[in-house]
């Protein structure tokens, strides 16, 4: 068996930075400049405070976050954006929020926001079983919406927007939480935009929002506190106990993503390598590995879901990998085959790994 | 200095057993019958299930959780369940639901409930500073009332329930996250109980739930996906990504309890003498340790706030006790002065050190 957090491709939670693991285990004894573990801190400490900004100011030099946009750290997942977003910015406007329906996990945010008001669904591709992206072209898009929501990496499907949709006269909202921090972004493109941080940044239980503060200007009464972005800017980020451990691991992606990856523009030439390698291996063998994104230009660099010839193969491919060390390349329990989730901490050395397990099975078996 | 995490009295996220840090400690570097850190296992693995199913199965047996109760692992803390309350017991009913204001938590309870329907705040204690709780025969409560809804250990004033509020024939309803398992409970007094970790249990990031299973039979419609109980019973507290680790510490905390302390009766009696002690250096000298608790039958066993004769000495109390090693003695903002905390995890060692400085203190500044 290999070392320990080796070869760990996870949908979610995911591999973390072997540095990063490192730092995290030691502070668990002693959190670095105190006598104290990090889970026995106080989030009122000014300890915790300098963690919370010297994370935001991380996350606004890695993405050049322009200062009229609110960076905020929250509990609850993406599942509790679904809901927050629409309180905000659909709740008592009378106008309508378009959604697209491209996978599993987009489909989860629009019940939440029909709560709030209308809602239009611009593209639904259950019919097409969520294998492909809509095209500009195909969206007919309001001029007068609420805002227009999307989710820029379907984890499930394996489905990635490589070009922006939406008008730049509606506010974009995207639902970032598998490919956030995985290359450069221009956040002016959008209103809001929220990521969980277990697949990219850190451990689970900690949410970023990045909200352009004149939203928060229309904002309507009798929000409940916890799902009210007001509150949590107001506290910057400390409106209640917040996930402190969590944070402080967040932190510690943020300082390796800068100090020993180089930035984002050096984090996405790593990532195109690590899903161009796994994607030519599946082009070269396309009747073998069976790949669920049917358009080249929709295919995710974070997730790669796809099928083998039959059931029992997909079986023998997971009992034989997981005996040579690799982990979480599963399925999605809705899609069921196999997927491999290629985040930033997952290591080019890991993806060659994977590639030579993979060619040896298809000759084995094909 | 002391070693690590020795002489914590956090408020919280507070102290946690030494050997529970230890083995989270290895853990985030690689999870017991894994290869991988406990920060990067998806929480769709039998290996998260079973984590959770013992963590359930530890809390049934260490307060004899009926089984016609709920137990559930959720986040947002303390300060969603002031939402997610109201939204399931007063929501659409026409009825009231009745507070007590008996501190800064309480009080921070009540305007997430007004959301929802009418509330009567059965006592308020701000006129008196918080400095006492109520009798029952100060409560006038209402047969047809909703709920009732108090919290049983006010952590910044250090005001604690010796006794059960409330009518049997409405349903109750108590914060506990300042004291929940640090005493037997008999649950069935209660339609609901919540509690963050942060204080007794393990680390920030998620709140325990307990609620009688009838009570959802009755909930209304369009509640938030999150904000439902619902939701979180059905998909067994894996509901969208837990707090995968916060939820692994409970787990180390909860074997600790049980198989290190010997359950509940005996955690009782060890907090019961640490509590003693302190309070009798401050029964001995009242002028010098002023303690907020104006009343004997109301103090914490768990929170001891108090001030010194003036500012000064406050501030060289905390001046001092920091150089010494003690962590966390900093009264809450909303009262200033001093608090220590004494939750599960802090040992009657430590209180005995703590004891011994606020003597020499006392005798040199008296």
């Amino acid at each position: 068996m290999p070392s320990p957090n080796r070869l760990n491709f996870s949908p979610g939670p995911g591999a973390l930075p072997q540095e990063v693991l490192a730092q995290a285990s030691e502070a668990i004894i002693q959190a670095p400049g105190t006598n104290q573990s990090v889970l026995g801190i106080s989030h009122r400490t000014d300890w915790f405070k300098n963690i919370v900004s010297e994370l935001e100011a991380g996350f606004r030099s890695l993405l050049s976050i322009p200062p009229d946009y609110h960076v905020l750290f929250l509990q609850g997942g993406s599942s509790l954006q679904f809901s927050m977003v629409p309180m905000l910015l659909l709740r008592g406007t009378g106008l309508t929020a378009e959604y697209l329906r491209t996978g599993y996990w987009s489909s989860k945010s629009i019940p939440d926001a029909r709560l709030e008001g209308e809602v239009e669904v611009l593209y639904d591709g259950e019919s097409s079983h969520f294998n492909r992206l809509p095209g500009q072209d195909e969206l007919l898009h309001d001029p007068s919406a609420a805002y227009f929501h999307y989710i820029s990496n379907e984890t499930v499907e394996g489905l990635q927007f490589h070009t922006l949709p939406g008008l730049d006269t509606v506010a974009r909202v995207c639902d970032m939480s598998s490919d956030f921090m995985t290359a450069p972004l221009d956040v002016r493109n959008y209103s809001l935009i929220y990521a969980h941080a277990q697949k990219n940044l850190g451990p689970s239980g900690v949410t970023i929002v990045i909200l352009k503060a004149g939203l928060l200007t229309k904002a309507p009464d009798r929000i409940p506190s916890m799902l009210d972005y007001r509150n949590h800017v107001e506290m910057g980020s400390i409106y209640n106990t917040p996930p402190v451990f969590a944070i402080y691991v967040t932190l510690l992606v943020a300082r390796w993503l800068k100090d020993s990856v180089g930035g984002l523009e050096k984090m996405a030439a790593i990532n195109a390598r690590k899903a161009l390698a796994l994607y030519g291996i599946m082009d070269r063998h396309p009747s073998f590995f069976r790949l669920h994104a049917a358009d080249k230009k929709d295919r995710s660099l974070m997730n790669l879901a796809f099928h083998l010839p039959t059931p029992a193969l997909e079986q023998a491919f997971l009992e034989q990998s997981a005996a040579a060390g690799f982990y979480g390349l599963e399925g999605h329990r809705s899609l069921g085959g196999l997927r491999a989730s290629l985040y930033n901490s997952v290591t080019e050395e890991d993806v060659n790994e994977l590639l030579e397990f993979m060619d040896d099975f298809r000759t084995r078996h094909a």
